[in-house]
């Protein structure tokens, strides 16, 4: 489709020309999210308000133009790729930090706030907003309400759902609502909070979020394990966790991702072990420095070849550099690379690994495993290349390996992702069809004409 | 309405003659909730499994007739009432713990469980269930998750939707459907798991839960401090959590309720007091010590006149023993009650307060205010006796007042109970009409025919 003069038109007189695009070198850059997927938009809109976002979707409702909302593109599952054209609506001009309130706890953002400026914003006053997606650094909270974005800091602390008190949202037909209130609790009626996080933009757009905060933890300490033996660090997370100590984070590395860190860096990874397992401890110091010794004693009992501990920042992230360079690295491999994102409950962790190993041999494909392990949330990432098609079908076989693997095993398909079309055709695995048919009814209930987000999550 | 012997057969045929009540005795005891409210129900069905479940609502869709699920009753927003008669479906001998598993650590329970038994389940494996309703010796978790229940802990730990991961629940239709994973987290499609929780029982029949576990802290301590100011102890409570201390539980009292709970039990309170603070601190030992001491020291720094600390079991009981009886204590003073569960952003608890007691005055009632301070959520109850109908209509107009005040301070109606019948004419008080009207639509997705729970949260 491509949209009638009059409809760009009147997008103008909404936003002002400056803010709707239509050049094929601007309309590129709306086209891609961290996926290697491609979808051309007919139009890019930047509205600086919510009522120009209003604006917007009234026309597109009044017309029946896809409208498909976008913070910085970072997601990984496809859910902001504009396939059938349509209004690229781009949230990233309302990026104001409205109110940080010590007293509440609370912070009010607009969606397009960039999620470490705002971490940085709290910090400057004490407080700690947790989630850690891995794109903190350019995606938006937008974004990560839209996704229900996850982190290594999510074993603690929870996923963004869990922060999210109160929003500001459009709805398809352009009413601005306000759900949830800026209480700690709330039992006030149906929480259209929680349902919308986590929906991508399928039932309204984000525009404004009341997040929930916490008070700065005072001390770090980190430990770093390595493991000869795959299955002695997933025995060792449970250990940690059953021991009651929470760590901050409890991530794993395997030995593939090892392999390819050392090859990028040279940091003197260990090239014999199985495993590494980084853990992070926070709050008060005489408990974080009693938490990071019982961490590194279960270690050690559970096999650890060697366990080393940091405290200061330096230290810290010396220890954290190779795990930060698990995606930089993998680009050096090959061309392309998919990540997966399943879930698997904690008991299914090694069974889990084993059956991704076998997948990448059965599919002569390197596997790549790394993730939350305390959490169950292994990012497998496969390594290709998109340019051959024999490869690529490989890919796809694999893929849906991994996801049957996953909810054979008690999982799901996405621990932080979300669906978006990557991952849709495979819902009817992980999700019963009664739920997928409520899910359906939802989102006609509330965009009877579907033009939020179209095809994503549900068709 | 009545219902047709036809009916009645066919209920027994599925349930069993045992388990369909009929008699004015019988059907008297599913009348009722913990209000004041009552509706009869035609017929009480007491359903053995699942199927029975699932058979049950496909009669009842089939010939529109109401269906009102039902745990304990203890319910306190008319949210199970059978106003409209039809069938009372009361879910207690779904009453098995079908799995407690300490790696994964998750517990699968079906829906008749009580919770306090199931919190004695798990802590026997050293894990632990956080929410705690006053009323966790006789309530189920199927009625946690229809009300999403709180309790004093839920300050560290959160309400009963943070611990829902999984449900199976029977849609109005009688199809059974799984909801969410057995997986620490879950981003694969709408979350329904956290629409249903706190659904109050309009948009499915939960039968089995799949609930996250935490380990169980190894220590615990309770600081008591008496405030001669009320705005003392609201800052002392700003103060702790501001330190970065998370006690599980900050639960207030005023003046009234010590007064109410000193006449009763003459346990030795200071009526000298506008305050009491009651923090208990849990984790491991050193940690609980040091957050208590820095509680107890808060508390001095603003002003508590006493300070107490207890660390062995029954001078923890001590402390507690105030706390707990407050409810018993109410019903010496006047007849009937109605306990608020109104919640304010945490700096507006002092406005909240002065708020409560110019309502008292001005409509010449008690109101008795205690709760869960450090959430901002406050249980004010107002004392009467109903057989009086100008005092009745005096506790009308202070209902009203209350929740007036307490959106006007940026609150909202529930923080636990839920709004059932009780709050819902003034929904629109707190809740955005764009979001009533998605709240009803969603209603109509789910349940068409609106047979379940007909007239709860939205008419």
């Amino acid at each position: 489709m491509s949209l009638p003069e009059s409809t760009l038109k009147a997008l103008t007189e909404i936003v002002g020309s400056d803010w709707v695009l239509t050049t094929p070198e601007d309309l590129l850059c709306y086209s891609y999210d961290g996926t290697f997927h491609e979808g051309r938009p007919d139009v890019a809109v930047l509205p600086g308000s919510v009522d120009e976002v209003s604006a917007v979707l009234r026309l597109a409702h009044r017309e029946g133009i896809p409208v498909i909302p976008r913070g910085m593109g970072s997601g990984l599952a496809a859910a902001s790729i504009p396939f059938e054209g349509g209004i690229a609506l781009t949230l990233t001009r309302l990026n104001r930090i409205l109110e940080i309130d010590p007293v509440d706890m609370v912070a009010i953002v607009e969606a397009g706030v960039i999620t470490g400026d705002l971490q940085q914003a709290v910090e400057a006053r004490g407080l700690f907003y947790p989630p850690d997606p891995s794109s903190l650094k350019h995606c938006t909270i937008g974004g990560n309400v839209a996704c229900n974005a996850g982190g290594p800091r999510c074993l603690k602390y929870g996923v963004t759902r869990d922060y999210v008190l109160a929003l500001q949202a459009v709805l398809a037909d352009g009413r601005v609502v306000r759900l949830g209130a800026r209480t700690a609790k709330n039992a006030t009626g149906y929480s259209l909070v929680h349902l919308f996080v986590g929906s991508e933009g399928t039932l309204g757009v984000v525009t404004e979020v009341t997040l929930r905060l916490l008070p700065l933890p005072r001390a770090v300490q980190t430990v770093l394990a390595e493991f000869p033996r795959l299955s002695d660090a997933c025995e060792a997370v449970t250990a940690v966790l059953q021991a009651g100590v929470r760590p901050a984070t409890l991530e794993l590395m395997d030995e593939t991702a090892i392999r390819c860190v050392e090859e990028y860096l040279h940091l003197g990874l260990p090239l014999d072990v199985e495993a590494i397992l980084l853990a992070e401890c926070d709050g008060e110091a005489a408990q974080v420095a009693e938490e990071a010794r019982n961490v590194a004693a279960l270690c050690r009992e559970h096999h650890a070849s060697q366990v080393r501990t940091a405290q200061s920042p330096k230290d810290r992230d010396d220890l954290w550099r190779a795990r930060r360079a698990i995606s930089g690295s993998l680009s050096r491999q090959r061309p392309n690379k998919l990540g997966e994102d399943i879930v698997v409950p904690r008991h299914a962790i090694p069974a889990m690994v084993g059956r991704l190993k076998e997948i990448g041999r059965r599919h002569d494909l390197p596997i790549v495993i790394f993730g939350h392990a305390g959490d169950g949330n292994l990012h497998p990432n496969i390594l290709f290349d998109r340019r051959n098609p024999d490869e690529w079908a490989r890919v796809q076989e694999a893929s849906a390996a991994i996801f049957a693997a996953a909810v054979e095993l008690g999982g799901t398909l996405s621990g932080e992702h979300g669906v978006g079309v990557l991952k849709r055709e495979f819902l009817p695995l992980a999700v019963d069809p009664a739920a997928i048919e409520a899910m359906r009814a939802i989102k006609r209930a509330l965009d009877p004409s579907g033009i939020l987000n179209p095809g994503k999550i549900v068709s």
